[in-house]
């Protein structure tokens, strides 16, 4: 029943026509990304994707990972992918070709990302990592480390953790104890870290432990935290593998799904302190920190497509594939029809489809957005498009990890009886995704960071840019030649006055109840997803009638864009009405509640 | 972490204050029941349901249920637990007292339905299935069967099971194929059944199989299906137990969740035929199987309450001794903070907590107008109430289980990572709900239920019925003395004028279009779930008002109430307007996708 089918086309279709490979071309280093190299690599990722990690998928689940005396193994087969996939240059498309990436843009990353993780999420967590520690590295390590790690961990020779949480210290990273005492050139680590991923695995020679810990005296809460770089074998002069750190992961936890990634327990410097190397200053550690876990966070937005994606290939292909029921023939006589052919289940399916390709889009766009912060050639425009990623990244985490279990959830129940037996695999998508709105910061965290610090912080600056490209955008497909599509433009056009509006609203509450503003984050968080994802919609059907008029690109896909671009306006857009109407009216009562009303 | 306090004041307060007591008295039968009574009942339930079933409910999840050579066990104390509960006449509270019941209202038997599944759903499932297979042999067996059935299924010592389900015929019930040949006084069964909740099990003595199968040259689809009781194992004439029937288990399922309740694949007639022994007569085996499904589907609806209150006091709990973060104390200096005290969590509980009030008011609505259908004086009322829970029905059945998978969802959400750990009991609730929008017909097949055979067969007219009867109680509640809430009468009234335009608009496709009132199926459903919630919820808050005033009951409670009934109001009933819109301006698009949009 397993099937696996990346969504070549339409990944295709979005960077040509929505990004433009003449924007990826303008960018520093990106003159030579073309359609046809680009073809060729969705190709060749989605040949992987299917031969290699979806046979993969359910073992993982089935088998999970083991931990015995200390030693972590994962599921048959795993290492050997990894090995194969890495020695392929796929883990390192967007890293510096200094020290041995491939140099590409975030964008195609992205889009080979989420092909992967359609087959297999869990196999992409080790990845994912070092991808993201590969930007904090770059960003805040010394040349020195950046020459010592950043080679080895691109190379996928190396694996890299996050260690954030502890036991008292969740969504509040500031109350952390593990401790750091300076030792000569390093410091001495001690303390327990919990839900690490990769924290102990038998892929690489060396994983590359980034640790949050305090130094004795420092500040309390987040202004005296610290980063550390500990790894697992300690690196000898002449760059070979040294003896072992003083650190060991305790045990792997037992989850919901991602059974093929480990989650560890770590225990550093049971026998005196591991030895870790600060990375920046002293409790300047957070906002190191924050570099990976912003690209941690895109990348888990990416995660939620590819669940979609995978979750929607398999219900299609089930709901080709059952018969169930008659429908009538061209004569109107009766025949036994696939049940993809009933109504309510062509519904389902219109709603897994758009729902997933607009979170793909979102993704693109908001990797594509970090291209052009990074390697536009004009200062101002990096700028602005940095604080559009910081604006767009809790959307992606949170609005498409969202949007992810709802699609799996469909999946389930395209499937009937089916898709509650785990031998179908339906229920493992839907499982495998529900920790997406956990990690990298739980999609409540997204949404207060998403208003206190990307909104009510710039005076909503950065976002009234954004409504201001998109109205631009909709007064030209208003003016669009035969525009067949003056109706899906209005409706954007409602949710973009909507979006305005809750964001003055929201700009005035914050001057008189924070409170307020925080129970509000959540609902604020789906308007602007909604609309953002519309708007990005939109395009793409004004981007088809224009290739239909043109007569180069395959009708088919075009007209059933149009269609998938028409169901997710009429059917995601009239919640947004819902959510300022609750935005406006629901909150108040809200502060009136509290503890023992909960308990009678 | 599990936690379990049974919603015993919430219950309570609705049977005593939305459903009345001298309603209940009203009833042929029912005049004795008491509120005294009723509150020892729901204590005791909730010890038991605490103290007996809440301690089996990981056990049951970890160890599941085994099978060996066509053997099947349940997980450890399950057995013991069955014995214990229907020693006390837990299962039989609404059965006919001629035949050993207890003879009370199925209000109550709700009630307590929901007190177990709370704690422990994959338990409740035999006993579920031998109430619903009660009505269906009170119903329609014959005197003789009625008298060897009746007593030992009443008593608990007998199971039974609903058996539907063929590998190619589900949703699709009409394509079955087991055969049943005549022979003598009896049938000889012969096919394979999937699906089969309590298939085999160690609980009791006996199994009864109500069998669904087609004789020799009945018509084909629905009006050539015959009902069979199927023993396995066969009684004697003097009633004691036989030799074994030619029936057998040939596997079970291993399942997304409630792993303590085996679902079985069932094999009739392997060696020359099962003995089965009609029920009503032939080819009228559907209508009879419907009796039962329908108890059946209420109960699932019912399901979906207990576990939305297991998921709530376990996120609530967890709230209360989490802590993360500051707040503010009563001078303004930060302190630490419980999870509970933060908006956004508020927020999420407060959403659990009224979404649960909704559907327990909801369901046991349901089952009191089940109660009046079956022992009101007046025939006119009886058919009535008969004609409401048939349109009530599908909304308790798939717009409560629905609401439960959400409310458990938010649950995993407030515990964190946590949430993501089996350990932690959160998962399991959302687990185990995912089976109730799938079994007693998937929650689209109770929206094409709904609109087909429960609003344009009879035009509407049972939901008018319905709808005057709201709008009376507005008027009502406009006219209240000092009333507090006409902001949220004026709430309900909105969503009320919403239904009854939908429910036009939808009557009139119906003569047009018949795959866009399947299509639109849902919506609808939801907007009627909706809205009936909202009346119910409102009628809630009337009640407290003069409660209040009369100062005769916990005002603490109250007071919780009327400000659950504004967060249900003012956060749920938005969607409905979003629904409206989509019902009115989504339809015809969806007319206009094909089989092979799907595939580019």
């Amino acid at each position: 029943m397993q099937t696996n089918a990346p969504a070549i086309n339409d990944i295709s279709f979005i960077i040509r026509h929505i990004i433009g490979y003449e924007n990826l071309n303008a960018l520093e280093g990106y003159t030579d990304v073309t359609s046809d190299m680009v073809d060729v690599m969705l190709a060749e990722s989605g040949k992987i994707s299917s031969e290699v990690l979806a046979p993969l998928n359910k073992i993982g689940d089935n088998l999970g990972c083991t931990f015995e005396n200390g030693v972590v193994r994962t599921p048959p087969g795993f290492k050997e992918a990894y090995e194969q996939v890495n020695s392929g240059g796929w883990f390192s498309l967007n890293s510096d070709t200094d020290y041995g990436g491939q140099g590409l843009p975030l964008t195609l990353s992205t889009a080979v990302q989420e092909i992967f993780d359609s087959s297999n999420m869990a196999f992409g967590l080790i990845p994912l990592l070092s991808n993201s520690a590969v930007e904090l590295l770059s960003a805040h390590a010394s040349n020195s480390q950046k020459d010592i790690y950043l080679p080895n961990i691109i190379s996928g020779k190396w694996a890299t953790t996050m260690n954030l949480t502890e036991p008292h210290a969740g969504s509040d990273v500031g109350a952390l104890r593990t401790k750091a005492v300076k030792d000569g050139n390093h410091y001495k680590i001690t303390g327990e870290k919990i839900y690490i991923t990769g924290g102990e695995h038998d892929y690489t020679e060396n994983i590359i432990h980034l640790v949050l810990a305090r130094t004795p005296g420092a500040p309390q809460g987040n202004k005296g935290i610290s980063l550390f770089i500990v790894p697992k074998f300690l690196i000898n002069e002449d760059s070979t593998i040294g003896q072992k750190n003083d650190l060991r992961c305790v045990s792997i936890e037992q989850k919901l799904g991602i059974h093929a990634s480990p989650t560890c327990v770590m225990a550093y410097g049971d026998n005196g302190g591991a030895i870790g190397y600060l990375v920046g200053k002293e409790n300047e550690g957070l906002a190191c920190m924050f570099t990976m876990m912003n690209m941690a966070r895109i990348c888990v937005g990416v995660q939620g497509v590819g669940i979609a994606q995978g979750a929607y290939n398999q219900a299609r292909d089930y709901a080709n594939n059952r018969v169930q029921g008659t429908r009538p023939d061209a004569k109107g006589k009766k025949r036994p029809a696939m049940i993809i052919e009933h109504p309510d289940v062509k519904r389902m399916l219109m709603d897994m489809k758009s729902k997933t390709e607009s979170i793909r889009a979102l993704a693109l766009y908001t990797s594509y957005c970090f291209d052009v912060s990074k390697r536009h050639p004009i200062s101002e425009k990096r700028i602005q498009f940095s604080e559009r990623v910081s604006l767009l990244t809790p959307i992606v985490k949170a609005w498409a990890t969202d949007k992810a279990i709802k699609i799996a959830d469909i999946g389930i129940q395209i499937h009937g009886g089916m898709g509650y037996i785990e031998e179908s695999g339906a229920s493992q998508y839907w499982r495998d995704a529900r920790i997406t709105p956990i990690y990298e910061g739980t999609n409540g965290i997204q949404a207060i960071d998403l208003v206190n610090r990307k909104i009510v912080r710039d005076n909503g600056k950065s976002l009234f840019l954004l409504i201001e490209e998109i109205e631009e955008n909709l007064y030209n497909f208003s003016n669009l030649e035969n525009n067949k599509f003056s109706d899906l433009g209005k409706l954007v056009r409602e949710s973009v006055n909507t979006l305005s509006r809750s964001t003055v609203f929201l700009l005035n509450q914050a001057g008189i109840d924070l409170d307020l503003v925080e129970s509000a984050a959540r609902v604020f968080l789906d308007i602007l997803g909604s609309t953002v994802c519309a708007w990005l919609m939109l395009l793409q059907a004004g981007s088809c009638e224009k290739l239909l008029i043109a007569k180069n690109l395959d009708p088919l896909f075009l007209e059933s864009k149009i269609k998938t671009v028409k169901h997710f306006l009429k059917w995601q857009l009239p919640e947004v009405l819902a959510l300022e109407k609750i935005l406006l009216e629901g909150q108040n009562d809200l502060s009136l509640v509290s503890k023992k009303d909960f308990d009678v």
